[in-house]
């Protein structure tokens, strides 16, 4: 059934479709954070927009490896989706911890980053729409790595703060390893918006 | 002494050498977390056995270094060798963990993971030794990413419960590492699975 | 402007400034752990030498997208290029621990790493030097594996001690996570060596 479109679009269709999940898994996991409140609902719809993205990107590995020319590099076009899948794995990989270690406070740090990682799932969002014309893909990319920057910094601040302040060795293994999975998943933005970089200067 | 052997049946050897090989790391470990006695003859072994596993993923990379046409994709039959690699190191650092930490007890989530990486591992061995008729091989694949996500959970769960109850964190810190790793394998060995996929998948 | 230069010799050189900037951060890590003085100065200079490697890593990046016919594999270019990157980044990282965790003193094996790092960056710089002619590459990539078991070694006996003497579970936490930072480190100069072995044994 996908045969009879044109093959180029459909890649750049499934990438959007990503980056638009990706939105949404990241707002939802911020909402989360926010307030903790309705924890388990937070969480299990974040877990269906981590199935979403799951299945669209299985879709895009079975396109990639029944379709003989590609509208650009086969290994950009499977790691561009095997890191949006990585941003939204890890984001996943947060909520799991919340629920895990019944975590129902954070530091605003926790927030701070999620709220980032919205930014930077837009910033691709934007990248991916413009991919195909190769115009206007670049400013987003460096958006997302300079998003990428600001997370880390509030991520290490924070958990500076926390060696300092908090005692229960416990606790702090806990909102450590939060903060450190949120930040990972902004780690991962970035090698998404690093992958688009090369395909537009391999074009140029 | 390698060229006069078909190059093709080689590589599908090795492949099921490593498998073999794993499934004995795997049962070791199993046997070792089944009641913690012999420790040190169970991590010997396992040293032992991880040592031929890297000989034998050193033999395929020597060997696809210097042959000029592979049966499958150079870069699948890399992907192939490491991630079987990768499964073994694992569950070599679970053993490493359990001599360094002194380690002498651990909950059964850890025997029970390490069941299902033996399961993994008979299933790859599956998968690997029809891979060159390239017939039923995707459904022992399925089987492996089935049993990551049973050993995703079981591993979750047993967190889950030493959050609540372990109130040593140094204590929590060992088991915790240790249940980590050995779910770590299980991730490799779904990676050495979506690799056999994509070779399926590709000849299709 | 490097149009005019031979492209061959260029990305040579470009590896052999890699090599040299990874010693002198490598260097510095060494001297902070030797005695924990200036603590800031080192962690400064350390950042400064990161951002000097990312530029050069970025440069060859560049180079690779818009060279048609590389001197060796082009994914071992990026490869080389990301695993020297990565032991950069991993020195960095260690030197961020000690900041964040205000640690002013560590176990001599911090120190002894830090050392094997510098052997390991030298070494990879007598590879690199003589990549080009393809001689007396392998044996320095021989010792910079050696020289990985041996900092595991000796990341692993520290930790074990650690775990037997150190009671206070956050200043454990803080410790572990910076031997195995540095070991880390010690990993991806493992992985550099591999890529330069695989580049000599793909020329054989």
């Amino acid at each position: 059934m996908v045969r009879l479109l044109p093959k180029e679009v459909k890649f750049f269709e499934m990438f959007e479709q990503m980056s638009s999940n990706l939105v949404l898994g990241a707002s939802e996991i911020t909402e989360l954070l926010r307030e903790f409140k309705d924890t388990a609902d937070h969480v299990k719809r974040i877990k269906e927009i981590e199935h979403a993205g799951d299945d669209i990107t299985h879709a895009v590995f079975v396109k990639l490896n029944s379709t003989f020319i590609t509208p650009f590099d086969r290994e950009d076009i499977h790691l561009l989706a095997s890191s949006l899948d990585d941003v939204l794995d890890f984001i996943n990989a947060a909520a799991d911890r919340i629920m895990l270690y019944k975590i129902t406070a954070a530091p605003a740090a926790a927030y701070e980053i999620a709220k980032i990682i919205v930014k930077q799932a837009e910033a691709l969002g934007r990248a991916v729409k413009n991919l195909e014309k190769l115009k206007d893909v670049l400013p987003h990319c460096v958006e997302v790595n300079r998003l990428e920057n600001e997370a880390d910094r509030v991520c290490r601040e924070a958990i500076g703060r926390l060696f300092d302040t908090e005692k229960d060795p416990i606790a702090l293994i806990k909102i450590k390893e939060l903060l450190e999975v949120l930040e990972t998943a902004t780690d991962k933005a970035e090698d998404a918006a690093n992958v688009l970089e090369t395909v537009v200067l391999k074009s140029a």
